[in-house]
């Protein structure tokens, strides 16, 4: 007899698979594909001796080696969370003094997804508001899923999220009475995932200005995931939102140290206000009470030695050359292919190729026939949710160039531009059969 | 004008700070106090060359390098998953096969607290119920708190927890209709921390015998905390209470290499029932998609080397003879101590010590005295939860002898009794003053 069935949780049971376990279980099974679906980093450029090196400086003194080996603190190791607020602060062009920042506004945690969920604990309750771009990060939004926050999305153009329509989406808001609810405006600004678009400057601050007019009787927190910042491999960087909040009330800022360094190091950060640090922390004490000692102190040595900003360096050289290689063949293949459109991306690991007339959905056609020919990308329509409306779009692909070595980008472009032409062959001939 | 005031969700207002971060604060405030307050490792016997030497070959080979510092997967490492599940099945005397049990059936965690963080996500809803020992973990305590359960409790003899009283319980639920909301039966088996004491081995077949009675329309899970079972210095290992549960159904094992290895790895695991699997990685995909990958690699040489095995028994002679000092030295300073006696551990960490007569809690004598007197503990309270009762003992001390020096135990113990005999003094001079 089997046994009684768990009862669960109503969080566990709004928690559902990732959408695109699918897709990495296809890649999995399937030899030869080219993936440009996971957003893997490139394998060749992983910082092994360096990290090799970090290690070995760390475990030959007996002293630094317990001290990596112990049990660290809930907010991370000290002397890394005074890096951190130097290379953000840096980044930025001011003093943490300008900025009301000290490192006890830093947190480390596993990885920037952590603080993503950690945050989402601290401030929703089901039926909580959360506003994000459209389209946006996936895993955000199954994360919102769990916590049972409600998402409305605001539209993107070619420079990052349009603050008319933001703002528009607020005064709507407060005049149905659901301001309330509002509590995050969550933005990917530096060549988000998954659409390659940065946040223009007067932007960032406006976005500020708009979460400071509308916190009338409760703050309305901004999220930055500025995870590909360092990963710019055009033009000058940009001011965070965050460098927009000189009292350190408004934006919670969040990084990683996997894109530009090592995912393995699975050790993110954030700097935030006082009063959401001190919950966070809180409720990181329950889930962990603190993240993986010895790989903050190897992140810590890497950006003392210099190792870290050469290899950030390095990984822009990397990534350029795989961004050129990808746009130069989707030139190359869909030059003449009717109204296809991609995004060039200034950093990160995106590109996001449009169509029209053809259905990129997970049910429609280009999956299964891409997957015959070889190669596989993110139906664009996990990046959308259905918020107020009843569509979304079903004619974008994500298309990671991060982890396809730089012989597979070329062809695995062929492979989709063969997969778009069986299909709309397959259109045609269904055409006159119905003739 | 102060930014408006945050509006935090229900969990982060249950969620309130770890009862013993006054006590950290005062360790590190004091100079030249002995701590047998921290739950610490021992710091001189961490593996600092052994973990070296495994880093060093992990990225030896670039391939292996590449593999550690590039995204794990959200279960966790295969083959460590592997290794595991075989240490766990030895310790047991069986094989994976007997007790229905496959690496599929293994998660690797963020220490094992990410664990049991995680099972109550799955599985509490605010309002149900979790049975816990009498005293128990204040930590899992805290968490219990986050997330709104209930805790009732089961007293303990030398045996453990008492099977007669948790028969008892369940009954008196079934009766009063509350079975329904009761999900888990929580236990630290091995040397549990705060007591010391260890469940004897017919109390693990009843325990799992009666969550299977009471099971009647959902699963109760019987929640075993092995984290100090590696680290028994006397007498012959116990088979866990998962061992009794051949099918895999009732028992969630959780343990972690943070004591018989490094707490710097920050690397737990847990082996349970496939249908608590499924939805338990998903809530994992939200909060982090896997556990630092590097520490898992590292964790996997050392087990494949030979060198954890070497380790944990050299580590079990280290806290032998820790235990040893304490224990002479409660013997030589507490003989003569009206109505003190104290658990002699087999294994673990951890002495509870309880006196007649004298107020070991917060805002009792003895904290400040024992201050005075250059030594920390942690008051029995904090281990206990107002559950049916209106009052919970406050005269016992939880004495950890893992991060004191040989030479600090005696000394510290030293100090207890003269913080002690204070209190004794300071009574008697009141007593004389009232006459």
């Amino acid at each position: 007899m089997p046994p009684a069935p768990l009862s669960r949780s109503g969080k566990s049971r709004r928690t559902t698979d990732s959408p695109i376990s699918y897709f990495i279980q296809k890649a999995l099974e399937t030899p030869g594909l080219i993936s440009f679906a996971a957003g893997l980093v490139d394998e060749g450029s992983l910082p092994v001796e360096e990290v090799g090196a970090a290690v070995a400086g760390i475990v030959a003194d007996p002293l630094t080696g317990r001290a990596a080996l112990q049990y660290g603190s809930t907010q991370g190791l000290p002397e890394l969370r005074e890096q951190v607020l130097q290379l953000v602060c840096d980044a930025d062009g001011v003093r943490p003094s300008d900025v009301n920042l000290t490192a006890d506004d830093v947190c480390i945690t596993t990885g920037s997804q952590q603080l993503l969920y950690l945050l989402g604990e601290v401030l929703f309750d089901p039926g909580d508001i959360v506003i994000t771009e459209a389209p946006s990060y996936f895993v955000f939004h199954s994360l919102l899923q769990s916590h049972g926050a409600k998402v409305l999305t605001v539209p993107l153009d070619e420079h990052g999220m349009r603050m008319d329509a933001l703002e528009s989406l607020l005064e709507r808001l407060r005049r149905s009475g659901d301001l309330a609810r509002v509590k995050v405006i969550y933005t990917v600004d530096y060549f988000q995932n998954p659409t390659g678009l940065t946040l223009a400057v007067d932007r960032r601050a406006k976005l500020v200005e708009l979460a400071r007019q509308y916190s009338t009787n409760h703050r309305i927190i901004v999220l930055e995931d500025a995870a590909y910042r360092e990963l710019r491999f055009t033009g000058a960087d940009l001011p965070s939102v965050k460098r927009f909040d000189p009292k350190n009330e408004f934006v919670v800022y969040t990084s990683t140290f996997s894109k530009p360094c090592s995912p393995g190091l699975k050790t993110g950060y954030a700097l935030m206000p006082p009063d959401v640090m001190a919950p966070l922390l809180h409720l990181k004490g329950s889930h962990d009470f603190g993240s993986g000692n010895l790989s903050q102190h190897v992140a810590s040595r890497l950006i003392a030695s210099g190792a870290y900003a050469k290899h950030a360096e390095h990984l822009r050289n990397v990534y350029r050359k795989k961004r050129d290689l990808m746009v130069q063949a989707l030139e190359t293949e869909f030059r003449d292919f009717p109204a296809a459109r991609w995004t060039v991306p200034a950093g990160g690991f995106y590109v996001w190729l449009t169509f029209d007339g053809i259905d990129t959905g997970p049910d429609g056609p280009l999956v299964p026939a891409a997957l015959e020919a070889g190669v596989l990308y993110v139906p664009g329509q996990f990046g959308h949710v259905f918020d107020d409306t009843d569509s979304v779009p079903n004619n974008e692909c994500r298309l990671c160039f991060g982890v396809a070595t730089e012989d597979q980008i070329p062809e695995g472009i062929r492979r989709l531009r063969k997969a778009c032409a069986a299909i709309s062959a397959g259109k045609r001939e269904k055409v006159k059969a119905s003739v």
